[in-house]
């Protein structure tokens, strides 16, 4: 395990994706989203994904001299082609579009086709926030879950992210996955050889399991909800709700057509539309309410939240966000650790690509 | 047991709200969402809460002559103030004022305050249909539910309904709350005699528990997902995202604040809005995509789920809408069942109004 600052791991993360063919604009938003994930504790979608990106690279599957261009539109929707980019360019794009049209119209909302894997969801909602706006992004993914009553993985872990402006109060940001639990935990449990709590996947006919591995053997993963009785029909409207505006609002690869996204898995031989969907929203506040009398309403709604009373044993009622801000702070004080895993393969792609990396 | 035709429902409960006092429009469109309950087989939200809205009018609790009004607006957006009218009329009337800004705009988002419990969520989503838009709709509902970690009721089962466009296959149309199951169960059960699974509900330090009637005894019900190991926080973040978007978009009450919907349980002293608040969006789809293009793609996205392999005993994989689309085939044809209980309290009402029922 070795600390790394924050601007360090920046500075790298520019670097190497420059050495790669991105301009200085896209390699700065590239490691901006990588470095939001690290500093938000969520590092599955942070360094460790270097790997991925340059792989694809390799082969040809992502292109980082991109035409990004806007293919549709309203005044307050777009769809985009992302041209097969690293998904955070693309996706930095749309949004910004978003918040553009909101401007204009109250609220904008662009779908996103031909791109990649972009990170985390959370950032892109997040961009709204300094415009006083409420911010939402969605995304596909490769598929790994199934649907309620089948065994087929049909769908990824389509997260949702939404940001809500607050005044006294930090914003409110929810980001999560539409499964009970991220894929990278069952990774976890299986390097450590434990077994994982029920609910979360079933082997090959759909029989509930605790072997963290199962995907390998035909098993999927189980949506929010876990099984029928605990309504994982819900989490699978939610994740199919996710799939329909990330791919078929934009053209993009749908379901269980959505290409891999990393590079030691082929790409599909039938595919439906054009590389992986992404989904992004952006409403100006004061579209609804005075700016202050909505940021007024929200901080008395956090403050109402955070006033509930804890169950025994509990210390306190979170906010969505509020985890994720604290490991923000702290991170960006202590530095960014990371296993020596990672940093051997970072270390290798430094080498190929003539990058220091110590 | 006794078995009604759609039609002879339908005037009943069109007749009971003109007695009342509203206007045959108004009516018509209650009658609408009640009827529409019924057949999709969601009797908890249909013939059986005519009692309710019937005692809170006698309270003075909901108006029948209501001035509804556009309070806010923007060229995509608008907030709506329902004068504590019936639910249904404000929800209508702000789900057609979504499309009406959709069809100029591209999209239309409307918040309402200042409303009552409006029926199923889904009707609302499903009016955007046949304007081949895409249509959402939220509400916030009287508080039953338990944030993560702790004991407060602080939410409803705040459902979420999307409705999606499709060209030879049915509308993709999901409505559901965001907890495990609906409240209406836990009374069931209780009826019955019976314990519930756990992962629904829980004893007023936090426990779980299997007793339905323990929100009788300070116990509350769990968000989706269940317990936090199961993802309970994600189901936390949809509850509340659906609070945030009715309320503080609208300036409605949230969370804890929402009054009642039920005349026996008093208003509560403290308001942080005006009533209960909703939240509608309609997208065009030819905003994203040529509209045909669009259907296609979403056809092929229902028969690739269809498709999907059922589990060992299940005979096919369902995609959201196919029950309550079969049962309204059904009720249609073959009539509405209303429990002994229910038909004595329309009958009731019946009498007072001076209306025929039997």
């Amino acid at each position: 395990m070795e600390k790394y600052s924050y601007q360090y791991l920046f500075d790298f993360t520019r670097e190497v994706f420059m050495k790669m063919g991105c301009s200085s604009d896209h390699a700065t938003t590239i490691a901006d989203v990588f470095l939001a994930a690290e500093l938000r504790d969520i590092p599955s979608h942070g360094m460790i994904r270097m790997k991925d990106y340059y792989q694809l690279w390799q082969k040809g599957r992502i292109k980082t001299k991109p035409g990004i261009r806007v293919v549709h539109e309203t005044p307050s929707t777009a769809v985009v082609d992302g041209d097969m980019a690293v998904g955070m360019v693309p996706a930095r794009f749309s949004m910004q579009l978003a918040i553009e049209k909101a401007a204009s119209t109250g609220t904008g909302w662009v779908a996103t086709r031909n791109s990649n894997h972009y990170g985390i969801a959370g950032y892109y909602a997040m961009m709204a926030l300094e415009n006083d706006m409420v911010g939402i992004c969605l995304t596909n993914a490769n598929p790994l879950v199934a649907p309620t009553f089948s065994v087929s993985p049909m769908m990824g872990t389509n997260p949702i992210a939404v940001a809500v402006p607050a005044d006294r109060q930090p914003p409110f940001v929810a980001d999560f996955a539409t499964t009970p639990i991220a894929r990278g935990k069952l990774a976890v449990a299986e390097k450590k050889g434990e077994k994982v709590a029920l609910g979360f996947v079933q082997d090959s006919k759909g029989y509930p399991s605790d072997d963290p591995s199962i995907l390998k053997s035909g098993g999927s993963m189980l949506t929010l909800g876990g099984d029928r009785l605990h309504g994982s029909h819900k989490g699978y409207c939610l994740s199919a709700m996710v799939d329909i505006f990330s791919a078929v609002f934009s053209g993009a690869n749908f379901g269980p057509f959505v290409p891999p996204s990393v590079a030691y898995l082929p790409l599909l031989e039938e595919k439906v539309g054009e590389g992986t969907g992404h989904f992004f929203g952006a409403m100006r506040i004061d579209a609804f309410r005075d700016a202050s009398e909505f940021k007024a309403a929200m901080d008395r709604w956090i403050e109402t939240f955070r006033a509930a009373k804890p169950a025994e044993g509990q210390e306190k009622v979170l906010i969505p966000g509020d985890i994720e801000r604290e490991a923000e702070e702290r991170n960006i004080k202590h530095g960014i650790t990371l296993v020596p895993a990672v940093r051997d393969d970072l270390k290798a792609i430094a080498d190929a690509l003539s990058v220091n990396f110590n």
